[in-house]
């Protein structure tokens, strides 16, 4: 694999990780693909615990995520598997054989059914993954488990599942109710073939809240389209995209059962900061990355059509490789506009790059001065701001630049 | 403008085009902003020409589009005027005055009406566009012109339209019919924000074929969606994209008025072979390629489908970059089917690099040999061939790979 820097958009140290009760989180090197770094996680999760998520919509989706989509239906969960190295994606009868087996090794391992057992595979497509040494490593990780996890074990565990993330990616979020504290907590990873038209490509919180799991299979829904399916990297999908909640209820308090229940939107509030956390750092260490750009559409007919343009700019090569030149060369921004499909009108389009208007009613702004604007695209945080001045709906979607780093890290990825 | 090396796909020598009675082409250096070479082109065409084409559906289109779109209705041309240098793309009302004005001016020159003149802009977007010299620059021009254009004439005309090109595009052929020699030839110019859901960059043919011109507009639209429709570059659609065919008349025989008149298939075949000549020299001349590839997709529900699934595999910058890498990484391929949102059947899908079947049946072929397929992808003609095993539609795509150059090209484009 190329030799990568780290991400300047890499936390200066990583969060306090709560210890929930009840969670187990034990990482090993299982020598899938890597050498010398833990790529292998084990969750245990106590009794009672509910499960929600969403993953890819790809077609060419991987044994793994079709194995979450049938066990999301009825929602309990006693373990999480990941592994890092091998997707375990178009593999055919095979790959769904490797789920099989990998779940009632969990299974095995912790006590349960392999149906409480979810799963989440990261890395090359189209490789056999050997799995029949997963039973005695998980034997031994089920063995060696310890809850509550320890700031270490969440280290550990955001690192073995990355890929050719620079920095494991971890975010929690706690708040009081019923004077008991209550934590939400995760960890994801890139961070290339990340597109948002579905999930992310993976991400797991945990939580200490009891909640009905049709209740939070809404919330998911509803946060999801506002964090991880507002990132891109490079408008590739992933067929492992993967995003799960896992609810333990060990907190002691009430279960939260409707949304006018006042939990509810504490809540809410904590799982929706964890999860904007979890996809802005995705997207702040997208391949390559030197700046990072924010994108807020504004004006448009509809939230979809609002996500549309922006996606098409945040997408558009053009776009990104201007921004990874400091080049105000906003008329690439009226182009992607146009390209989008989306409704907008060209004589009310109006630009801006942070603070500087540099478009407006469909042309370039009177007071244009390109090297005052040119001055503010050498910073490292870009924000573009749209109005498609159609109607009043809004949306913002976060990326990065397109640099040499991204062609030099998957130009050679896999030698 | 980055310094950009001749692409490695430049034809050894252009073709040799036709002296096609009644057109004059003159091009000459107006400095609109390129120092030292030609960029603004007059096409003097004789009475009774007509004009058939397609152009961009961007929502921000330029003046110039919007001028030939409202103009194509009548369908008679006496003259077209290119720029290159400025798009007059998103340039408001003094964008719309800029383009009445270039009309009125190249109307005087050449005793037409406005309404008679076809208009074409290309480079940067959103700059204003200073045509004040055009009236007499274009008098000038016309005064110089004469009939029928040498082969020195073609080769300015191609050049004078180019941008970040790094060669002209030129294609012709002839055919007999009613005993005369018939004649089409054209011009194109790409090389980046190509991407094909409308039209492409600016491509005009010039024949001395007379033809009905609905039958003209039918058979464009046609042979558009098969040529310029099927070559992308980088994803992203121009503002400007422009395809104009005219027709003299001049060749003296019979105006060809119906399908079902054997005249019209030898017209068809050889406008088709200069359309997809041209198309492809587009996607040849791909900003930083070093190597031309083919998209195939059969097995499609329908040609829509296996379109969409070749444009996502052939705009996913991770396929683009693991072709530059020479990397065999056919999971690839696999996610971009899956992204692409057109039905496709995982578990029947088979995927070919030239004459190397990589994967078949939902995964790895039985005898893959990633050293012999290796070897097959550091050659500069890659072929893709996928059957996604729903139906029986197929299409093909042309595009390039995705190279430092290209960031190099467009990080830097203005500067």
């Amino acid at each position: 694999m190329a030799v990568t820097k780290t991400s300047p958009f890499a936390p200066e140290a990583p969060p306090v990780m709560p210890q929930l009760r009840g969670v187990s989180l034990v990482s090993v090197e299982a020598g899938i693909r890597y050498k010398g770094r833990k790529d292998l996680l084990l969750a245990v999760l106590p009794p009672q615990t509910v499960a929600a998520g969403v993953t890819t919509q790809s077609a060419t989706r991987s044994a793994a995520v079709n194995w979450c989509r049938n066990h999301l239906k009825r929602g309990n969960a006693r373990a999480l598997v990941v592994n890092a190295g091998n997707a375990n994606a178009f593999t055919g009868q095979r790959g769904i054989h490797a789920t099989e087996l990998t779940a009632m090794a969990a299974a095995g391992a912790v006590g349960c059914k392999p149906e409480d057992v979810f799963l989440a595979s990261t890395g090359v497509i189209g490789e056999p993954m050997d799995v029949s040494g997963f039973s005695v490593t998980l034997t031994d990780m089920a063995r060696g488990a310890s809850e509550p996890p320890t700031q270490r074990d969440w280290l550990d565990a955001a690192a073995a599942i990355m890929t050719t993330d620079t920095y494991p990616k971890l975010a929690a979020k706690s708040f009081v109710s019923d004077e008991q504290p209550h934590h939400v907590a995760g960890i994801a990873k890139g961070s290339g073939m990340i597109a948002p038209d579905m999930a992310t490509m993976l991400a797991f919180v945990f939580t200490d809240v009891a909640i009905d799991v049709q209740l939070l299979r809404d919330v998911v829904r509803e946060l999801n389209a506002m964090t991880f399916n507002c990132v891109t990297v490079d408008g590739d999908t992933s067929t492992s995209d993967t995003f799960l909640v896992f609810a333990t209820g060990q907190a002691g308090t009430p279960k939260i059962a409707q949304r006018s229940d006042p939990r509810f939107l504490a809540f809410r509030n904590a799982l929706h900061a964890v999860m904007r956390d979890l996809a802005l750092q995705i997207a702040k260490d997208g391949e390559g990355i030197t700046k990072f750009v924010t994108i807020a559409v504004k004006g448009a007919e509809h939230v979809i059509g609002a996500r549309k343009i922006a996606l098409s700019i945040a997408n558009s090569p053009l776009v990104k490789t201007a921004i990874a030149g400091s080049d105000p060369n906003w008329g690439r921004i009226v182009m992607a506009v146009g390209k989008s499909g989306a409704h907008a009108d060209r004589d009310k389009l109006s630009i801006a790059f942070g603070p500087h208007i540099v478009a407006e009613a469909g042309e370039r702004a009177a007071n244009y001065n390109e090297e005052i604007v040119a001055q503010y695209m050498r910073g490292d945080h870009i924000d573009i701001a749209v109005d498609v001045g159609v109607g009043s709906a809004a949306a913002t979607v976060w990326t990065c630049d397109l640099t040499h780093d991204y062609i030099s890290i998957n130009a050679d990825y896999r030698s």
